[in-house]
């Protein structure tokens, strides 16, 4: 099935392998008249990319992307946005290895089960290269929704145990950290478990905290496009999630009414506010106007130096021990990534809110000369 | 924006209120041949339905279901199967009070955000009523999806703190406790919580888990369709829904990968499976042909007896006191809407995965004569 | 697959066959805020009914609309608006004789070959009185296009050879005359046509043509989804629809460039005007504000009381001859169809116009409070 | 909105501008395990590319097609294939003249109207050229078709009111005569018109007609999605058609049921077929097994020498004198982008027919092991 697009009005399709020629993404809706150059995505995927610094693996990968169309002087034309990303490190020796058999806590299996063969080079297109393409499409979006208004911050908020502490939080950390944890101490604490996890040839998950501010209330869609089903559905799909939060999100299950509303009141400025947030700016699939809160859970890194025990692709048990570089945890990375997919969920969201009203759209179109 | 619908090439439309004419759905694209009736269909609304025991609503709703179409001599047809639940037991001067101002916790600020009005008789689209209109539809999923081997168990997993214990699981039990709790000791202390959140005027939430065995491996798609992205987004589009995890889901970010790794193994059978089921049935998106575990955490529901904090539609304070009949928990009503969209999105994605290996379409059409 | 839809942002699902329970449609993405009532769909509905006068099927059918949800207080609330029209008139043993054969011209063999059964009472859902559904949506949001300013003129052009005259054309007439031509003339000399057919026991086939007005330009989008490409798509999808043409349709393959291009000027209210209109309004594939002319052929009714050469199900030979109650011509009852099937498309193309532009999407959000 | 994309279960995006990086597209859905090599689709981009003889542009365009995804070791692996196209005879010196004037029977006007700028090189994205994109996709799609046993014929059929002869045709020359007809005298007569064209600065319309045979009775679906409209939205989206017929097309119209009805029999093979062929092999949406015959009315290019009356982007007037390289007709080249997006809808209804029985799907599934 088409399953590589995302959103409705405003909608990414993604294409690309690992080793094959390249990665890149199609933005389809997006706006005509924004200002829009290949620097202002580089500066996201310079954030995805590895290498950067000791605790990421030491694969250099220069992630340029190019924008080939939809652009005209500097702006886009409202035409789809093509941004191609070419693959030129790669080393197709390092993945011989793993041609036939499955790599436990991968997707080898499960690709070899539906398609009957699989591109094993890097992963192929279940590489957590592919999300390069979402975060340069993401990172167009997140342009236009600074220009609206909308604020992102993302960052890793548990390495393993070691979460960050918020009276420390510090969000200018967040772009410094090898971590991409906003709390110096915590961001320590948690390089020194990457490193032991490195050297005993292990990995290990982590969590993702997203706080978007100034999306207005009355964004998303009732039912079943609700703008919450929407950001789990975008965060769920990045590689090795495993949970997404609003809000309290679990621990909304341990509390009482009383204490899980949030009250309304009228602030100072004379706007309708609320007392506490632990819906997460959502209510009824609605942004209500407050913060929205989002917590994703990654597991550890699949790709371990340990041996493990797994077949080959006839059923011949197999002790596997996976060579190359990969990353001791994927959180840090993982970051821009659901920044940038939630971008992308709510700048839709936010076009489609246009036609919500009749009033609107007769205003619209009567200003129209 | 048309936000009404969920599924590709199985797709479920609903509408209606909690106080119009009534409610439905339109289940499109399900396959012609399989044998149906409204029975079929009404005893998944019986296990969705208020007041059927204590700690439930007293509300009656009797929610039987009209097929309106789609089926001949008891069989589908393969056209559009369109399910209508008339509203009988309203009582609009219930919600009278709430109609000019926002209740803590529901849609109703976000509603008239969004639509500049709203229909305010207990809740209109907002209310959880709608969820039925889900349940019908995804009854005939679930319906098919026995007929294919894919089986579903879903129970309350937790009330509060108060948690079942595996040692104790007894899946006859789901259907005959009043929590949906597969655990004796762990439902009678959790109806004693809810006892007591009824007599303090409050409300507590919880956790529903899903288990879906014999989903095929190979079923899902890859990057933006990912199985599990699409079981999140069925699930945290149901009302109160906070936080949704696959297999190990949170608890996945403070492990390690030697131990978050399910090894590989070639069963007695010959088979090749998991020694573990840590991923829960998903890698890289596609089902690995062990089961399928989810947990799904719900908030308490937002309708309190207790005086609250709120605001009137022009921003005046005012102290409310919401009357009427709600139940303390959602928990165990939302167990049967939890089980059917899963269903509706694993038939979704059984149907599209026909055709993706070119050797099955060759197949499927060189037979046929 | 899930077929039974049209639409992107504004959806319309229908269901329902000729003799189940009803036919009906939901209309999902409608904005808030639109006064809407049954009576406003059923003057829809009573132009398409049958048997308002001498060349139409005896036939009554009330097709009486009911409005199952998304209203409230007598406007849209931006929910889906389900539309119900109950069957009763169904006659079913009329239909019996065609239980096992195929009529020819008609659905009965090709569903036979797609689901492996048929529901043969009336066609089931390959009647055309599903054309009925799409007639209840598209006057809703043929409604609200009166209101921004779109003007509809759809008509009969011509019943077999029998063609309206341009200098006698009188709009007024479309509703009061049998065959819905706006010529006096044609009409009766179209009427005499279709009595002969009638006493031939033959049928005979037309042409609509429909004229839209006041379409703003910039309407419709680009390449895949061409506002032309989707009028195509809607008329062609009518039952008995064999061609559609936009502007001069077929006639522009024989025209050289130096006729056919319609040549800018500014008009003295100081407006980019086009001097002539062969494009019909719409210039790669969007609206150039001028009137969107479109014709769509209609083929004759296949129901024929004349005996006809087919098979049984199982291949048997078998002369057949169709009893009830048939028009000989679709045509007149096609005009509405045809008329609310554009108005669906236009409305759709209108609001996912409203974000094309960056400065639209900026100003709508600054202007926000 | 996102609207450069065609199908549901076999999706392509195109994207892409005349004078910008490259043009291309993603396919996504594509079955896995089907052989495929740039070369496969570089035959189809030639039948459309300019140059080839004296009647087309001598503008050349080379048109090399790049497989940027989707394939592994010469094999499809069922994730997105991307292609691309690069630009690389780009003279935008050539259109220096109407950057700021509107070209009449072109979409500057529109484009202008709706996106408030444009790329004015060459048309943008309005040009012809993108449909280079949908050629290179539909090409890999009607590949597998052949393989399926489906054969597409598509050639010219007229220019002007050239109209070619069934007594002579000869399928062998739509590859060999310039014009794509199946007739070499009516080829040669369309050769002087077109040749008459260009000299008096002017140019020429005509007709394309299709013949797809072997599509199994049952593709395609009822009501919305049906197979008749799904093609028509594939031809009218081409650029410069203004008419879609399907069997008789229009001249059904003309003509009484006791013709155009298909009388069913039973033929030597034991099957069942049909006497005729007036439908063009579709009965209520869905294709009855015969050939399906199509064809599409083109307006003549649009772009002529002679001085044509427009205005500037100020509304001022202006003596427009188009330069530059231009087809004195677009019907030869237009022929294969009509024949490979049919081959993309017919791909795209088998496909998703594979899951309308119940039975099938039962059957598919015990299968698995």
């Amino acid at each position: 099935m088409a399953g590589s697009y995302f959103g409705n009005i405003l909608r990414v399709t993604t294409f690309g392998e690992s080793h094959g020629a390249g990665i890149g993404a199609v933005l389809d809706g997006f706006p005509a008249g924004m200002e829009l150059t290949e620097e202002d995505i580089q500066v996201y995927l310079d954030r995805r990319k590895p290498g950067r610094n000791s605790i990421s693996t030491p694969r250099r990968e220069d992630d340029l992307v190019e924008i080939l169309s939809g652009t005209f002087e500097g702006k886009t034309t409202g035409t789809p946005i093509a941004l191609l990303i070419r693959n030129n490190n790669q080393n197709s020796k390092d993945y011989s290895e793993i041609a036939d058999c499955f790599r436990p806590g991968h997707a080898d299996y499960t690709y070899e089960c539906k398609y009957g063969f699989r591109d094993y080079r890097g992963g192929g297109r279940s590489s957590a290269r592919e999300t390069a393409a979402r975060v340069a499409a993401g990172a167009v979006a997140e342009k236009f929704l600074k220009e609206l208004g909308v604020d992102f911050c993302f960052y890793t908020a548990a390495i393993g145990d070691v979460v960050i502490d918020p009276d420390r939080f510090d969000p200018e950390l967040i772009l410094k950290t090898p971590t991409c944890m906003p709390d110096e101490e915590a961001n320590e604490e948690a390089v020194r478990l990457i490193e032991a996890c490195r050297k005993e040839q292990d990995s290990i998950g982590g969590i993702v905290k997203g706080v978007i501010s100034g999306v207005p209330a009355g964004i998303g869609d009732p039912t079943m496009q609700k703008l919450d089903a929407r950001l789990a559905d975008a965060l769920m799909g990045i590689n090795a999630c495993k949970s997404v939060g609003v809000g309290d999100g679990m621990f909304a299950a341990y509390t009482r009414g009383s204490e899980n509303n949030d009250a309304f009141y009228t602030n100072e400025e004379g706007f309708i506010s609320k007392r506490t947030n632990h819906a997460g700016g959502i209510l009824g699939g609605i942004a209500d106007g407050s913060d929205i809160i989002l917590t994703a859970a990654f597991k550890p890194t699949p790709s371990i130096a340990q041996p493990q025990e797994t077949v080959m692709l006839d059923g011949t048990p197999k002790a596997l021990v996976i060579h190359g570089r990969h990353d001791p945890t994927v959180v840090p990375r993982a970051v821009v990534v659901c920044e940038t997919m939630c971008a992308l969920t709510i700048l839709d969201a936010m076009l489609s809110n246009m036609s919500a009203r009749a009033e609107n759209v007769r205003k619209f179109y009567s200003t129209e000369e």
